[in-house]
């Protein structure tokens, strides 16, 4: 479902007429004239919003005579060399391939700011960016990189559904603040980032495809792939192997559904796991100051994403999971067994522990889904906002390890005495449940041995600047400081 | 379950006492004084907020004495003039019918700024705005319109959760720019809306119903009419007519639950076909500075609407599904059957395309729905504001394409081979499902046929900037442009 | 699944080499040199954050030599007291049980601006706060509290995800404003809390854990208890006591799911209680000046809670329902039906008051869900900061008593005739539903009580101002108020 901001942007879409202003009012003589290079969509849209707030515009145009009719009335359409001699501030909105054609326009350029709004078509990590290629051709003005990340879009309904922030960096202290000066009266928020060597970061920004949800993919495909295959030679290619009996039926619903669980519980595992080791580490080194791996610091800011991975595999599991008596081979087997019971005359085919034991781990499971579900709601950006610092730490460390062993125990409830019966060791392969319980079993295990009173003093010292080198009790006051993952100051 | 937000404001509501400042230390010199005139809710919320910031307030009422309990404290209740006079800004909060007995205050009012804060009670589209007829009132004060987006609440607890914005404009820009500082001292975000005549759609803004969910609701309904009436002919009327068959227990599930699958799939064609309309307007124009149609301009903007109804319909029929079992109709036809399979003496009753056919749709189906939920979540407003525009693009275009596959694919599955049987054309109407599909098969041809490399070239040139009529095949630097549907710059 | 938030900070976490500045070009000498006293995370992520801004920083440590590894190197690492001397503004981040080891810097910090970013260990409700003692160590300083809400890893990455606000509290004005600039060239924004008396509420917010959950919560599960002992005496109990049969294994599922949608349904009407309690006192006094009850106050404002318990409650209530075929339990009961449907020789057991009473509690129920997911997606922040004032309020007030009514009617049906049948009275306890019904039944009717016209016209005139004691009929400006119930109009 594609938002407004994804439509071709075509110019006057109707609202164009909504702000009109006498051209003479509304500037006044304090205010910089800004200038726009190029007509493309996000030249229109920034001519809007700027004429909307009020400022003098003039856009410069290889044939202003075409041009003039995609713009507001308000703002002034002239050749390019007009446009940069009448603006204070100058937009530079062409192709950064093009920048180059722009060279004539150096002198009526010198000593104004100019603001690179060009992205990259591909990452580039080795520079130089647009914006230092633009302050090479043009040494005498002062360019600002920004406003990049702002869609043509979002320039032209203005901010008012989220505020945006603007991004800015530049070399020239002066420059930067009159762009800032420009963004706030348009109602954006810029973010200042230093020096224009920033330009790169800032360009890469758009391009990026979700870092930071390769790795717990990845991981996701991996252990479904794995615990596909496994379930998929225990359940179907040994009955068809060892009995002749075909079960590949199984294999759309049935085989997802063992699957999908055994992913997320392996995958919440992996969200508690790497705070264990970052503690282990710590106690062992006996300080804070020393670095942790660069995996294990990678693994600590993606558990977010982890976690994610593992909440999507158990609502795929519920939804596969309440499937199953709607199948029509559920339908038939009924059938097949109430034929069964009249043949065999069985008045009663009640078994109290089969009944128990499903009763159970189905009420157990869908606490932990529910559980699972607040630690989800309470990872959306506007819900984490609005949390303080101590009960977002309650979420996300008590409730979390309260799903964790909530879904163990949905697992062990689930496999019941079957780790003990030869019959489950098909091809020798030891049930599924077993596997996928040793990893969530030795995080409780590790979290419970972090409880022991002397380890936890240990480790709440060293969290607050002690060290064991130093061979001293007491925290020097400069060596203070506060952890996130356990404590609720953060001086 | 209302929010805070909509609580009756009643003065001191318990946190009154918390802001405590000695009055002189407080206000410097060169701060504004603050004048109120009107003692309502918003005024003593505005008051309190005032004061919390440090400003020195001044409340004008008519009945001082009456009034003044209602205030905090450190706010000064006095008659209409003696506020008027001590004021330098001035935040007119009477009913807008009552603004013409404050002309007796015109003298003491003259060269200050008066915010107007009012609503229409309706929406009002031919003016004047309330601001202007205020303006018309006291010509010798500057008029800023404004606050009127605020609640009562929001100003009373600050905007600490959530960020708000005020939205502002005045034809005087410095009576803005200290209505804009006042603003931000509170904590509040000022956007600059320009001229006193955009004033009238500041004061609709609040006033609007949905504006951009009507026709996607109309729509939603629309269809679900239309189809529920078409089920309900074939598999309620059509039984009871030919066989005298009695179906209509149907009713409030199963032909609920054929329908809204039905709307789903057209709505979610419904969210694409735009973009193709557009692509091939673009291609047959051959340039994209030709402005689109109004209906397919407004459609555009409205397809993330049209994808939530589509999704709301999806998960409507998840839990319908679900149900079918559940139902004592669902058990009578089960008990029914097994006694019929017990009289005929029938063992195994197992039909495999029938097993196999139904795992299929309903695996594909939990897939189209989770997609589907994917990009649900990604229209969040908190979450489309943390990804960037490539990722926005992915998740909108190709997940949505994929959704759209896998929900028709779910529904020829469905379909299997029941539109080659001639029973189900009961009264000459084809099954449901072929209807149904038409829409979104022509939708994912269409998008197939932009994917062939002559037709993906030209609509990435004409994307780019390029005409046909021009004559040539380079772009020029200043007619570059990004296009929001395929382009990940925004130049 | 811990956000990025909880990793423990290590200094230099890979992206250190980002921001790379020459150390002259950046700073003016207009900008203010800032100090850090302490060399902790929150010290180490603010100074990597000003140095990102442009900022020159000077860090104070007791140990200089060791610290330096630990600051991106174009802060300047130095003893205590040249870091006082040198900078013009200076960040106190030392554990507030520290502070007194700071005396020794007085002289160098005479004048000068200090702020305080430490939380408290615990809640402090009397004071005086860490800001306030700070204050009284360095009277000859300016002292301000802020930054204590932000965590240090929010720092590092800089206001990118979300925008943050920073509450700002200090008796000097000058020395706010400059906080607040330092603040908003980092992206911050601030908000000015007032005076240092402020700060304690300041330090509190941090330490806070959920206070408006606090009654909602031990609502649900008071009445949670309740509805299931009931259910227990009536389901189990009373069969094993009076026919000594064993029901015992509906525990976990079935008394759960008879549980839950009680506790949903009193919930929900708890929501919309407190209004109805507020009008009708209001209608009684005549008048909305005056103040409401605190225990009624403190009702209105955690109604959204309220909403949320009943939502989790009846989407728990959703999934065990789902649950109920899937169960072994169901798989015995249908197969022994089944074989006394065979020995009994039914050829059809359809009983169609049956299917229907089902069939339509069953459509209802889904329906009520989906208004109330409705309401709960409303209540996000990000959603509900994107509707205007009188959306906010049709969605809370009409579609909520919709979701009201439909989920009453579901149990309406539900109950059916059961009611009349004295085998229901099972120890002479009346069925469930019935009790369950009481509440949400008298909301209803105090609902369409306020309907009638001579109480909804009263009522609107005391919400716009009119007061019976007045005795007159028109309301007076300045008297005019808004109501955030009923009224689309904020003045």
């Amino acid at each position: 479902m594609p938002d407004e901001m994804s439509r071709p942007l075509i110019q006057g879409s109707g609202d164009g007429g909504r702000y009109r202003y006498p051209e003479a009012a509304t500037a006044e003589p304090s205010d910089p004239v800004i200038g726009i290079l190029g007509t493309g969509d996000f030249s229109r849209s920034l001519a809007r919003r700027l004429v909307a707030t009020g400022y003098q515009v003039v856009v410069g145009s290889r044939t202003p005579k075409r041009a003039v009719a995609l713009f507001p009335e308000e703002a002034e359409v002239t050749s390019q060399m007009e446009a940069a001699s009448q603006a204070d501030l100058v937009f530079v909105a062409v192709f950064p391939e093009h920048h180059s054609t722009l060279v004539g326009l150096k002198p009526a350029l010198a000593g104004k700011t100019l603001v690179d709004v060009s992205n990259g078509l591909r990452l580039n990590q080795e520079g130089p960016s647009n914006a230092e290629q633009l302050a090479d051709l043009f040494p005498e003005s002062s360019v600002v990189k920004g406003f990049n990340t702002i869609s043509a879009w979002t320039l032209q309904v203005g901010p008012r559904d989220g505020s945006r922030q603007v991004l800015l960096c530049s070399d020239s202290r002066e420059a930067k603040s009159a762009v800032m000066r420009v963004c706030r009266r348009m109602g954006f928020i810029p973010v200042d980032m230093g020096l224009l060597s920033s330009s790169l970061e800032i360009e890469n920004l758009p391009l990026y495809l979700f870092p930071s949800w390769r790795v717990p993919m990845l991981c996701t495909l991996c252990l479904f792939i794995f615990f596909y295959l496994y379930n998929f030679t225990r359940d179907v290619l040994q009955p068809y192997i060892t009995a002749g009996k075909s079960a590949f039926y199984k294999m759309p619903i049935e085989l997802v559904n063992v699957t999908l669980p055994s992913v997320a519980l392996v995958m919440l595992a992996l969200v508690y796991l790497p705070g264990l080791f970052a503690a282990f580490l710590q106690l062992t080194w006996g300080t804070k100051y020393k670095r942790f791996p660069n995996w294990l610091d990678r693994w600590l800011t993606r558990r977010k994403q982890f976690g994610l991975c593992s909440f999507l595999c158990a609502v795929l599991h519920a939804i596969y999971s309440l499937c199953l008596p709607m199948r029509k081979s559920a339908r038939f087997k009924m059938l097949n067994l109430a034929f069964k019971q009249v043949k065999d005359n069985v008045e009663d085919s009640w078994v109290d522990t089969d009944v128990w034991r499903m009763e159970l781990y189905l009420s157990v499971g869908i606490m932990a889904l529910g559980l699972l579900s607040l630690l989800a709601v309470a990872s959306l950006p506007s819900v984490a906002n609005t949390v303080n610092w101590r009960e977002f730490s309650f979420i996300q460390s008590i409730l979390g390890y309260c799903a964790l062993s909530m879904a163990s125990l949905h697992t062990v409830l689930y496999g019941w005495d079957r780790a003990f019966t030869s019959a489950q060791y098909r091809f020798y392969l030891p049930p599924t449940f077993l596997l996928v319980l040793i990893l969530p079993l030795t995080v409780l295990l590790g979290r419970l041995a972090l409880f022991m009173p002397c380890v936890a003093q240990r480790l709440r010292q060293i969290r607050r600047g002690w060290e064991r080198s130093r061979n001293i009790r007491f925290t020097l006051p400069d060596d203070s400081g506060c952890n996130g993952l356990e404590d609720v100051t953060n001086v």
